[in-house]
């Protein structure tokens, strides 16, 4: 490729579990489907065990290894750091590099707390004044159903939204017996079901509608309050220790919260990895007063949508499979009904930052954005706390 | 009811076993929801067997019962007889009461042969001039997402046809255990699948589409040749034999055939009893240049419609809730989404029977209509047994 | 039927709306499908308008009409008093005729508050012990999908319940000029959405679990303020006037609400009118430790259910075709796959209050039980009234 | 990579329209989500057009680029060829690289013709016999979902198979301004619907149940004659040509054929490029004495299984989510129920591919398993131009 006349943009990624796994394949996919104004080079994979981190890269495709993510942060040759790793280091990595005028891809949620999340924005905002952006990684937005769901609503298809419910619905927890992992520890984690995939859950909603939350009244749960310490569970981060005994758990199982939005919207959203037989269901139903959206992430490359200007004589929500040139992504990848995975809305993530920062905008959704979901995260949790109180956000 | 100013239509009705109770159920509750111009009374009921059949309209509401079905024809106080018995006596009881200026409503399929059909068509033509009418009971015309696929068609929203695909699954043949029934027996029943389940599929496709079919390739199969003559399965006819022993079965089990419609649509029709796990599943797609329709009989309120106009952004099939006051027949039953059965079907098939002999009109599947899906039938025959080999109708 | 042995149960119903065309359907059905220990029968209908109520028991098959409901109380000749008549006339009602000796089948919400249902209570345990009965019509228990739902969990199979999401989805009012009704007028309906049709949703999943809620935090909301007086929706009860002019909605268009249930379950519940598309949409899910459920009355002959003790290779949820012998009420009616519509629920709960009264037992659900889901709607209102803190029931 | 000890494998592709881009993507994948014995290296892509040749290979990632696929055959660093061109040429270039001593990787379908597939399934036996290997890329078998369903088949899940049923349905040439292609022309393609798609629907077939097709009976149409030469479509091979007129198209739009299998199953296949509404609905339905099985494309994440040894009271099918460790390939990607798309079945089959050679075993399909699908092809257009008299295979 020494011959491409594409400027590059080397990358620096620290973490190489399933989430550095998953975004060492979007940056070498993306330049292949998508003409990328820089092209992304996979420089330098950082991780505290050396020779982990040795097979990762080779495994993954990255040229230079590193155990201190310090140094990602001082190396000349990198323009962008890709934070995989749990939200306890996400402040901490993320301000450093954007003070170093590196770029930044964050992994959700932005951070474990309000107060890291504020930092980390406020330095957001310094670095795009340098021309140095940050993006927050909520790769759901990407997925081609859900970013036409978002163009449908612009366009007024939905009229006035009234209703929003989400859920997201996983159930590898639901074994009593299924191992202890950084997940469930909230020194690591922030919070549970909660900031895992609820999280999602509120960026999605907050995205398709262009509404935002005003308050919450919420309800958490812990259904499993210790679990072994040994075994691990392939892809969603096994604790290391196999010696046996037991870890408390110490952030909610289950997650449940009703929402206004500003307009007049009202949603309810339930997060669980308690949901026994559903795998990856990232539910999200809108109603407005001309039409309404429904979407399931296990059928991820359909969109359902109810056309209420139609005849009650035919009038019924349609499938829509968002496999067409004419939707979102799509057009760069097969012909239509030859659908696309999990995968493909990091690759798209990669497509969009890769084209705001070329472009000297800032992406989105950009930490501010991030910081929005992570108040009402911690909404959510004074409202729990509370009684289940009325918490503005 | 004696205040009741409409005229009385008086039913008599041979037959009890399963269709009989479905049509029991339809004479008595057509007039409670939708306005008759003749208010049905059931009048007598006719069979074999004296004390059963007194048990029967006990049950069902009949006012009188006769062990000879010939009684009813002769019955002054008889204005409609109603044919639910095996196919091979159709054409005696239907010719003799329509000579007897008695309307007549009779089971599918029409007859066990072309023959018998042609008689009782010729029969049915020369009632018709006398106003005496006579109707088939392809009732699945009649569940409200079909008369609605019919009625898109009619409106030009599928544009020209080109694709008929019809399945028609059951299983509950599938265990080779399961007892012998008048249902598998030649003489009975004319033929197997084919003409148990395979005959609705091919009126529903005539009826939705408006075409008629000139031509098939047919393949017939057998996989259970011998079947217990003991036990008695609810509801679909067991022998009345218990004393064990085994029967043979002389009819298909399966019947495929591919078909040519007039206009150059093609088609491809399944019937079959052992389709394990698939209960009731009486499929019907129809692609055309503009739109295409799905239908399965196991989620009769829906009707699946794919708008070929509606751009390509939000193109999808829709599933429409058949349950709508601008539906057909819904409006005389429950609001919106409160779902109907299949009994309803036979409903339906009472109100339009008697509307149109109040009009003096023949009703619709008329004789003749049945007479050509009998057509259908032996074509498919003769193919089957001349090597697959095309057979016009 | 003058030679039927069985004894008869001499009814009087009250109203003739929605609720009364269904009833009577029912009551007329029963004894055709079901061995009645008592035989129906439809002995007098009352209403206000006289005309009005003849014409409309001679549609539905009464013998006579009343225009008086206290003359239904009085009679010697009724034996159970049906009440289909709006909720603030309930309890004067079901009182009066429990102290007379009559056996009460009484529509749901069993009243406007919690204070008359408990009068109701009492008036049917006093009853019960001179051998009359009370029943409240929590119809949808008696959908075979959501009784064999019930039996599931009866029989262990999905464990300890961890999950309840229930949803009620309409979207009759989402046209803000749908005319104004009783149901929206508090005074006559006692509340909205809520205990319109989130009061199916509660003895649903308290019926199908077993458990108790404990506690909720609520929110309601009203979406459309004022609307039309003029107009007539079918079926579901428009105003009488026609003179233009507005009305106040002075109920919940949606109540959402979050639970706890005895055992350490958590629940989520909506319920709306407004869910655009949604016609019927009474959905249920419920996670267990063994086992998951899924319904969606819009696909009221299934039922999902997910076996978490099939191994991962296969497990699955599975959709069952809820019609077999084997399944609740369904090897009454059709061969498997012949699906049943709303109005068997109804049937099936005259079956059930029928049998119980022969046996001499209280029926379910006992005003006992509807008096429980008056406590939740008042605990839902409370919780709403107060910024969503949580509300013990 | 240098210091990766796994011994390369050099590929060398001729082809970079929809299927190179696609194949190209799966050699670069492959290793880096499984742990191949060989390493691919993507060593020169070959195609006419010097310029488009070499654009292509920068954007996929090849190493170099030729112009003669010749000088592939000839060079001694490539150790596969990867053949990705209309099947007119499949047969000289496999020929001649199995004869060089290079492995070879054939897109479907094998040839044009039986005689052209009997010498290269002929070239095929020779070369494995020098340990050169030769694999035909059916890639639907390595769709985890239907790649489980073979395995149920093989742990005798649906005992004895009776009925087959596979559709092939999209809607791409629906319009007929669609332009034309070289898939409506027979000399480039060798048939239409039928061996573009229909030859996947008999690949899978026979491969999820072990069986061969031993005879059929069959019926092409053409709906549309002629079409504008000019435009391209996007991903399935628009003609070059740009400047006006029409072309003939000379191969079938739609295929549909009756089957019988060795053991006495019945099948029924359809393949069509004009289902308006289905994008790629490749179906497959299998029942069998014990259990089903039913599979759409369009939800290629899901398995439909009916375990007919189950209890009739939760009998029902079950919708695998096939993204489980415990199924095939899908341990190596994501956590389960994050879905995989159609890319990845080539990716498997790449593994497999790269397996089978180091293994020194003949992959699977070999050419001999295509030639047996060529031979189905041949018979089906044989019994159409013969009245749709039954073919022997």
């Amino acid at each position: 490729m020494a011959s491409n006349p594409t400027p590059t943009l080397r990358v620096g990624m620290i973490g190489y579990a399933f989430m550095g796994a998953m975004h060492s394949h979007a940056w070498r996919t993306a330049p292949r489907f998508f003409d990328l104004p820089l092209h992304p080079e996979l420089t330098v994979l950082a991780g505290r065990d050396a020779a982990a981190v040795k097979s990762a890269a080779d495994r993954m495709g990255w040229q230079d290894t590193a155990t201190d993510w310090r140094s990602l942060v001082e190396r000349e040759d990198i323009d962008l750091i890709d934070i995989c790793t749990p939200g306890d280091t996400h402040a901490e990595i993320a301000i450093a590099a954007l003070e170093a005028g590196k770029h930044v891809l964050c992994e959700k949620p932005l951070a474990n707390s309000v107060e890291e999340a504020e930092r980390m924005a406020a330095a957001a905002r310094a670095a795009a004044e340098q021309g140095v952006f940050a993006m927050c990684g909520f790769s759901y937005r990407r997925t081609p159903a859900l970013t036409l769901a978002r163009r449908l609503v612009e366009q007024g298809r939905l009229g006035d939204i009234r209703h929003i419910r989400a859920q997201y619905l996983q159930d590898w927890l639901s074994d009593a017996n299924a191992p202890m992992t950084w997940r469930l520890d909230r020194t690591k984690s922030g919070s549970g079901a909660l900031g895992d995939i609820g999280a999602h859950s509120i960026d999605a909603a907050q995205f398709v509608t262009g509404l935002k939350i005003s308050g919450v009244s919420a309800l958490l749960n812990t259904f499993v309050h210790e679990r072994p310490l040994s075994g691990t569970r392939v892809g969603l981060g096994g604790s290391g220790a196999g010696d046996g005994g037991t870890g408390q758990v110490t952030v909610d199982d289950a997650a449940i919260f009703s929402a206004r939005f500003d307009g007049g919207a009202v949603g309810v959203f339930e997060a669980t990895r308690f949901a026994l037989g559903r795998k990856n269901s990232m539910r999200l139903e809108v109603n407005g007063t001309l039409g309404s959206l429904a979407f399931d992430f296990e059928n991820m490359n359909s969109l359902e949508f109810y056309d209420g200007t139609v005849s009650s004589e035919t009038a019924g929500f349609s499938t829509i499979n968002v496999t067409e040139p004419a939707h979102p992504y799509t057009g760069n990848w097969w012909p239509a009904g030859h659908g696309l995975g999990y995968e493909h809305g990091f690759t798209h993530q990669v497509v969009d930052l890769v084209q705001a920062i070329a472009d000297g905008t800032t992406p989105s959704p950009s930490f501010d954005e991030a910081l929005r979901v992570q108040k009402v995260l911690r909404a959510v949790e004074q409202s729990a706390s509370a009684d289940s109180g009325w918490q503005h956000v």
